[in-house]
């Protein structure tokens, strides 16, 4: 199982079985709604719309990186993100229609188009045969420009839904051909997934289908740095890029790389004229490092995400009676919470800044000593998860128990045995599929801080809406996701 | 540790382990607030004020019962709780002063006064010395007749928040003699922890003090019914009491029992007068239950508060122009989520339905056993959780798989073995100081549809607030738990 794959799990082998045993079938129910919020909205359009979503952001997400930030001052309390302190805030329900914990390409069908659909169906209905129109069309279809940025691979389900209409999000080739045939003005973020397929018993190669399309495609800084609104319609891919061609984590980031904010400031001096513009900008890695179980990695991903809601409020500022920001979540990943039954009442996410980089960079480490001929020593691992994540250092408060360093010691066997093991019931929950070292060093730092998590996939728990602009106040409440679209549209003046 | 005192456990053997290897030591801090809600309120006051608190009770515990009620249609989706039904939400931080994961005490100070305070202090400043004005007693000053009704024993924290001054919980005693001398109208739920206590070497009775202070204290059925106007002041207590004297868990309770809405249908008949009334309903046993990682004890108490909730709408809808309902939680417990790693993303809540009894009850049963002469079989112990859980019935979906036989195997020789055993790190992280059979029965049950829970103390997440009626548009958006006092004084007029 590698590090990307896990997001399009959509039955772990474990829930096969149970499934199998139990008969389970949900494919016949329909989903109930009962929505008391869609009040008519006969107010004023925004011209200028920004609908930031973050994958995988669940209420402890964004609270646990504003009382890590309150907790690196010294403080108890909460820093507040920009993004809880926009004036109008709600919650929403995210089930799909064939299953109650949804995946990312039924949420954000039901958040791009306002319908229910089934798991892993791209802005179609939920028999796979009606395309759904997307808000970003319409917006298109209104002389709005249209830009779409995310962290991670820019075929992938969420930025997709916006764009795309395909029965499966596994069809990243023809999701990618949908965006070079959108027309939208501005893609930006991590790359294509897979850079040429085949089609008629023909390569395709997209970067130049892209540029036949009329876009200009960039994937430097330099280049980056000089798109202007003479640029006429862009594809601007992040210059260094990480598994699943995505952008690196934050916490991994240097000045090499363009963050999300960078990105959104872009896609507004590029794309404001005057007949407005919608844009989708999208915390993709929020949701994958959750999936991962990864506390600080996890929260650098919410800080980066709400420094470009950031560049967003400034904008706002300047055009307060002409826009809309709404800041949306898909659904909760991790099971993540501020509350580990090893440390009682206990917390303190300031020990978080000793973790220096993602569990995928870490991972890569592992992986490169499995490379030599030569073991390392249980001594070396422990000395790299003491340089590493600060376990270990008594001066940090992190001296390790003797059961978390018996844990240690089994994710070294896991991970160094020469005997290619199966993976057992036991083994999946200890470590998801992913590499058994790199999660045991995140999962005893997390709880030695206070957080612990319930799952390596998506939960079924309700997230927040947040929103400040024209329209704020139909918001508030707590509705489905589905309505969160219906909402938008709205107050954009297009569809439905 | 018995099941009520994990309530009052401040920190968990383990964290005091930890807190002394890292010299954690956040008392010198101050909280950090920035609310950025408080606009003045200078609307129509409420004259009928209904102050819900579900303690325990995050945003999974409420979506969860509403799951489950659509689970149990063969439906995908939520059936909604009236809690949830409210026409305003918001969602508050929860902190303490001097600790990040509150306490019940702490966190109904700041409910009842506006006020942050320290852990396990009932009403007073951080530092014990003064005493803080609770909204119950500002009520009460300024002519309106004032209720206190809970499920857990009457005296306990949050209700206690109300009407008495007490440096901490602990001092039940001394809480109920400030209940006896608040000359509050009415109170209601689970009796006093001790009815008698010495003072000054004289033993003093409760109730005898209560009846001379003008109190009529009633727990039967038949006297129940019999309350009227006439009455004057009551305590109700009711006629069949559990574990700490609280009521009983709503999956046990029975046509003996008198429930939360009967105690707030009384509550309504009894204070309702032209100065009108403001009353405090908890739902303690959410917490109770979570503390003991059990759903469907959880789901079924949820549901029985939601049910308190509907009688108060039904008076509202008679009185919409004078009527304020706030719904509201003091922390989350237990790191609820829904999503465990081992069902991926499966879950299928309906089948909680097959849960007879609470953890509490199922605990009897397995200390009655203890007492016998001959140890119960395996096998004897696998037929009474088939028949109070459902587990290992394949016709309901609920087979056992290899490793859940052998983690209630495991539980089985905790529970029955003859050598009294040292409570260790990882026994405490498997069964959190409760009977191990029932917490494996309840722990399985919950893993098999899809719940998971991450602590047995409390958690840092923030919890939603709900709001009805005169000056509800002050409720919505994100801001602290002080606030929530403050706005319910704003709209009452009164204080601060």
């Amino acid at each position: 199982m590698n590090l990307i794959n896990i997001k399009n799990i959509k039955i772990s082998f474990i829930s096969i079985v149970i499934v199998a045993i139990t008969g389970i079938n949900f494919s016949c129910s329909q989903p109930i709604s009962e929505e008391n919020n869609n009040e008519q909205y006969s107010g004023k359009h925004a011209k200028y719309v920004f609908y930031f979503i973050g994958d995988g952001m669940g209420l402890t997400q964004i609270n646990s990186a504003e009382n890590y930030q309150a907790a690196l001052k010294g403080k108890i309390g909460v820093k507040r993100l920009s993004i809880s302190k926009l004036s109008t805030q709600g919650y929403i329900t995210t089930y799909a229609q064939d299953r109650y914990i949804t995946g990312s390409a039924a949420a954000a069908t039901s958040l791009a188009t306002g319908y229910k659909t089934t798991i892993a169906t791209i802005s179609m209905d939920g028999k796979r045969q009606k395309k759904l129109k997307t808000m970003a069309e319409m917006a298109k279809d209104k002389g709005m420009k249209v830009g779409i940025i995310s962290t991670v691979d820019i075929d992938h389900a969420t930025p997709a839904c916006f764009y795309a209409h395909q029965p499966t999000r596994n069809m990243f080739f023809d999701i990618s051909l949908d965006l070079v045939n959108s027309n939208f003005d501005f893609f930006a973020g991590g790359n294509f997934r897979y850079l040429t397929g085949e089609r008629n018993n023909k390569t395709i190669n997209l970067i130049d289908l892209a540029e036949q399309k009329g876009y200009k495609y960039i994937n430097t800084k330099q280049e980056f740095n000089k798109l202007s609104k003479k640029s006429g319609k862009v594809i601007a891919i992040g210059p260094v890029l990480a598994e699943g061609n995505a952008l690196r984590y934050s916490i991994d980031q240097t000045a090499e790389d363009i963050n999300l904010a960078d990105f959104t400031s872009k896609a507004i001096e590029l794309l404001d004229n005057k007949n407005g513009f919608f844009m989708m900008i999208e915390g993709g890695k929020i949701d994958w490092a959750c999936h991962a179980n990864d506390a600080a990695t996890t929260i650098h991903e919410v800080i980066d995400f709400d420094n470009a809601v950031k560049v967003a409020l400034k904008f706002y500022n300047k055009h307060p009676k002409q826009t809309l920001i709404v800041v949306v979540s898909d659904h909760e990943t991790g099971g993540m919470t501020l509350g580990f039954a090893g440390m009682g009442y206990e917390s303190s996410l300031q020990k978080l800044k000793y973790q220096k980089v993602s569990f995928e960079e870490f991972t890569k480490t592992i992986n490169n000593l499995k490379k030599n001929k030569t073991k390392p020593t249980f001594d070396e691992i422990l000395k790299l998860i003491k340089d590493n994540f600060g376990l270990g250092d008594k001066e940090k408060g992190l001296e390790l128990t003797k059961l978390e360093k018996k844990q240690i010691h089994n994710a070294y066997l896991e991970s160094f045995s020469k005997s290619k093991k199966q993976m057992t019931e036991e083994t999946y929950l200890l470590y998801g599929g992913y590499e058994p070292i790199s999660l045991a060093a995140t999962r005893i730092l997390d709880h030695k801080v206070g957080i612990a998590w319930t799952t390596y996939a998506h939960t079924g728990t309700p997230v927040p809406v947040h929103a400040q602009g024209v329209g704020e106040q139909i918001f508030k409440g707590y509705y489905d996701n589905t309505d969160v679209a219906k909402k938008i549209m709205a107050v954009m003046g297009v569809g439905l």
